[in-house]
């Protein structure tokens, strides 16, 4: 059987918007007919975005690896391979990697006449470690 | 490693709209705020959808296996695992598997107010097999 990786890691994510080390491909570049860009993202341990929101809303199809999601206001979800999370427009959140364990996904984002993302803060290392308290 | 699926196959498509057999599995339902489904299909050796179009366009991801993709007026094109195809609003199209091995993809298809799918005739063997003409 085939077990090499589906997707190529891609490169270095910018370290704007992310802690740690972050890979991104683009899969599927937005167009004027299909407004949808789709990427591959590779958070190696540790490593996760900053809080943001899209303004229209985000899909999130977990490949493998062990991933983090958290709402605001909301506890931190575990994310494994197969999960698929539908993130609300406007919603501010955050995924990344597991402390322990690298996190693969397929993010699907519209790209709405409002724009695509909107990054805010930092994830602080006491918000990424809530789940152990 | 872990080599085991990533989706389940999910529940038998419509014998309506393919030829010979096809999984489905919904990952993301439509819903008001991303009226986006996407779905994860397993098409078995020989396996193809009719013929059909996409109102708001579609994204194929290409997951494993052997598969082969067509719109009106193109030769086929082979997909292999890490592919994607993007397939412009309106074109007529079909997809599926090689005759010998099977193909899996992500399905993503925005739910336009025109509709997600208009279903056409099915795939003459005759156009399955131009591949090899």
């Amino acid at each position: 059987m085939d077990t090499s990786p589906i997707f190529p890691k891609g490169q270095r994510a910018p370290a704007r918007n992310f802690t740690g080390t972050v890979w991104v491909q683009p899969l599927i570049e937005a167009d004027s007919a299909f407004n949808i860009p789709v990427g591959y993202v590779t958070f190696e341990p540790g490593a996760r975005s900053h809080w943001h929101r899209h303004a229209g809303g985000q899909v999130l199809l977990a490949l493998g690896g062990i991933g983090y999601y958290q709402e605001r206001g909301k506890p931190i979800q575990i994310l494994r391979k197969g999960d698929a999370v539908k993130c609300p427009p406007n919603v501010p959140h955050w995924h990344g990697a597991s402390p322990t364990v690298e996190f693969r996904q397929v993010a699907i984002t519209p790209n709405t006449a409002t724009g695509r993302v909107t990054w805010l803060q930092p994830v602080s290392d006491k918000e990424y470690n809530s789940l152990d308290k």
